[in-house]
């Protein structure tokens, strides 16, 4: 038995350590295409926050990288292993340990999977917002580690909004409480924040306090169809300077609409150059989608179409829902971007990929959270050609590189992880970069937490 | 000449620069008592970016302390001049440079006044939510620096969540850019979120990227009276359990609604032990009060006011506006504390600083932001009485630790400043604050930047 293997066990029951290499290979890697991963030493399933110092402790002392992970769902390689690592699955630390309707929090380990979450909040009139796309696998504690988002945070915010404290195993095992259980609190730096977003870098979250919301009334959806980029735009861009408060304001692009349309025969209208959705959850959303379907008629809609109920908005939200399948299944595999721009730069995002797509060669389709300006653009590609698999890595730095051009950023909600590392310094530049990787020094000295992901 | 003025003269034009001592000692304190303020060397009032990064680099050059200023009006004396230090006053800096209002952010310089910008923005139909009581003298920069609260922050959040990027002056006079112009963006750690509530010591903000949101409809308020501090504790949780979301839900105690009847011979209720303020500024807010009114009779409400219109509105809340006003004319000084508990326990901060008034022998009123379960015990005293100053400080300590005990913050929006360094150790712990402290380092590794403050 190795050295690592046996201090392991020192502190952890057998079952919680996984050594066989066929059944650690399986936590090598997260969704994301073209990312290294290296094969672990062993994958460790810890139950208990003092087996999660437990296994800090060890690799602090035998410096070993520790390779945090949730439901490996992530999309940028944050998760991926390292050679000889040790993968730190939080996936059994689930266990939601507090819902509080007075006080609108909820205190729960990182394990516990977001649709749970949302499902036990909702039983006690309570909502957590935010809701990536896999939102049925992802869990709270990934969701923290990358700031993730969704569909009404264009409404609602995105993670770092909702996490109010945390209890963190540093890179040595010492536990760090931040943050606070209280609507407000400003005392000392917001290390809080510091940790959301950070990609496991800096520790490893064993316990979040969440602030809830109150649940909003059922959402009304609203289609309407556009004959450019452009047009669509301009409806995105009327619709928030008018003040409208939508709770989803979705796009998906003419290949996008034609990839569902194959995979899944709806029928979708394949005339649209961009397909807008719009939901409202309002006291009257009826009179919402009335207004809002005038402003996309003003900007040029050639169709709009409102649903009467709940059942017709699930309907006109489908096509939506089976986008990221629907590009999958054009080449295969894909690589899915996250520029986000300021909403008014949206449309020449949309033009520009479209010519990027062209320039290459390739089906790019772009479904995107509208009103908040961040882009999915999704570049399909037969990964068994490496000719093509050249083309779509370049696509994909070129929709980056145009993102920043337009005043936004290379990351919306997905994170860095491997896959943008480079890009992270041209965002940042020299003085910022500098001062990121001395936080991370400062936390973790000897660089053994998740090494070789965000710089 | 000094070695130190003639060096700032390099770099900025003379009426940037004041020595004269009648002078330099008017910027030597901020709003709080019983902190320790010492005589500025020279108090500069830069123009733009190129005249504060001048001072930083002089400043670095030869060792001096920087104390970064706004208005003044701060509670914790964070913006305390120390000895032979350069007061760096922004308030010159005060453009407004852009508001967008498809992309819902406006751009500010730092001396740009709370109460201009909101005038501004609500002039293109848009709000910036926090509202401090000072709202009208503060700066956006102070705002920043403190991680201002306010009134409305129950429904709308603090000064924190509007900020989405910043432009920095490091300590050695580099310009640092942070976060972004786009709705979302998790590129890299939230350095941004770092530099609010830093109180000056991270860095000196030149340049603030903030959100917007629509303007709300018009408010409506009710007045509800309680038998006791209990009863309105009661009320306050059941509005918020119930999943109300109210603009305003405000709270004073007897001793200051005898305070401002004192003052203003305003007739408030003295009968009353717990005067509770609710806004609503929904699309229907009578039927919010409506319902409001209700759970405030069913927690024991002796009486329930609600206003018809916004004139009345506005009569309502006269009272809490100038509440610290009349207490502070109680006994000529206060000492506003800061203290934020979870909401569920507002009732029992109540009634332990009654206690705690008691036992010290001093008149103590509450007014509190009790929707967020940030509340403002303000001591009053006689500050030409020892005596009773070192009572006063007596109490205003112990309500921090009765804060702390009832899991709370020992500041939800005033910062710590001076007045609540040896607490935050307290709050923060042996292993956060060492992390703090080494954050501080990186940034500021001369510790010229603030010193003596938060930590």
């Amino acid at each position: 038995m190795s050295r690592l293997l046996s201090r392991l066990l020192d502190g952890l029951p057998p079952e919680a350590v996984l050594t066989e290499p066929d059944v650690t290979a399986s936590y090598a890697h997260d969704m994301a295409s073209f990312c290294p991963a290296g094969a672990p030493a062993a994958v460790v399933l810890p139950r208990d926050v003092e087996q999660v110092r437990h296994v800090m402790r060890v690799a602090t002392e035998l410096r070993v990288p520790v390779v945090p992970q949730g439901a490996r769902t992530g999309l940028s390689g944050a998760a991926n292993a390292s050679d000889g690592c040790v993968v730190l699955s939080l996936v059994r630390m689930d266990r939601i340990l507090d819902i509080d309707p007075v006080n609108r929090i909820a205190v729960v380990e990182p394990g516990v999977i977001n649709a749970d979450l949302s499902k036990a909040v909702a039983a006690q009139g309570l909502a957590y917002p935010p809701d990536p796309s896999s939102w049925e696998q992802c869990t709270i504690g990934g969701n923290i580690g990358t700031g993730s988002g969704g569909l009404c945070c264009v409404k609602y915010g995105v993670t770092a909004e909702y996490v109010l404290g945390l209890e963190v195993v540093l890179a040595d095992g010492r536990l760090l409480t931040t943050g606070r259980r209280t609507a407000k609190g400003v005392a000392g730096y917001d290390l809080t924040r510091l940790f959301v977003g950070s990609e496991g870098t800096l520790g490893v979250v064993v316990c979040a306090v969440l602030a809830l919301r109150p649940a909003p009334p059922r959402q009304l959806v609203l289609a309407a169809e556009f004959g450019s980029a452009t047009a669509a735009g301009q409806a995105v861009a009327r619709i928030m300077a008018e003040g409208h408060a939508p709770s989803l304001l979705e796009l998906m692009d003419a290949t996008t609409v034609a990839a569902v349309n194959r995979l899944t025969r709806m029928g979708l209208p394949e005339s649209t150059q961009a397909l807008l959705l719009a939901g409202f959850d309002t006291p009257d959303p009826a009179a919402d989608l009335a207004a809002v379907g005038e402003l996309c008629r003003a900007a040029g809609a050639t169709e709009v179409v409102p649903a009467d109920d709940e059942a017709e908005s699930e309907m006109l939200l489908a096509g939506r829902r089976a986008s990221l399948s629907a590009l999958e299944a054009v080449r295969g595999t894909t690589m899915i971007d996250d520029v986000c721009v300021p909403r008014a730069r949206l449309a020449e995002l949309l033009d520009g990929v479209a010519a990027i797509a062209e320039r290459h060669d390739l089906t790019i389709g772009v479904v995107a959270h509208a009103g908040d300006g961040n882009t999915h653009p999704t570049v399909c590609f037969d990964a068994t050609d490496p000719d093509e698999a050249r083309r779509a890595r370049g696509s994909f730095d070129e929709i980056m590189a145009l993102g920043l051009e337009l005043g936004g950023t290379i990351t919306g909600e997905h994170g860095v992880g491997v896959l943008k590392r480079e890009w992270l310094a041209r965002e940042l530049g020299p003085d910022g970069l500098e001062l990121q990787r001395g936080i991370k020094r400062l936390f973790d000295p000897l660089g053994i937490l998740n090494p070789g992901k965000v710089f």
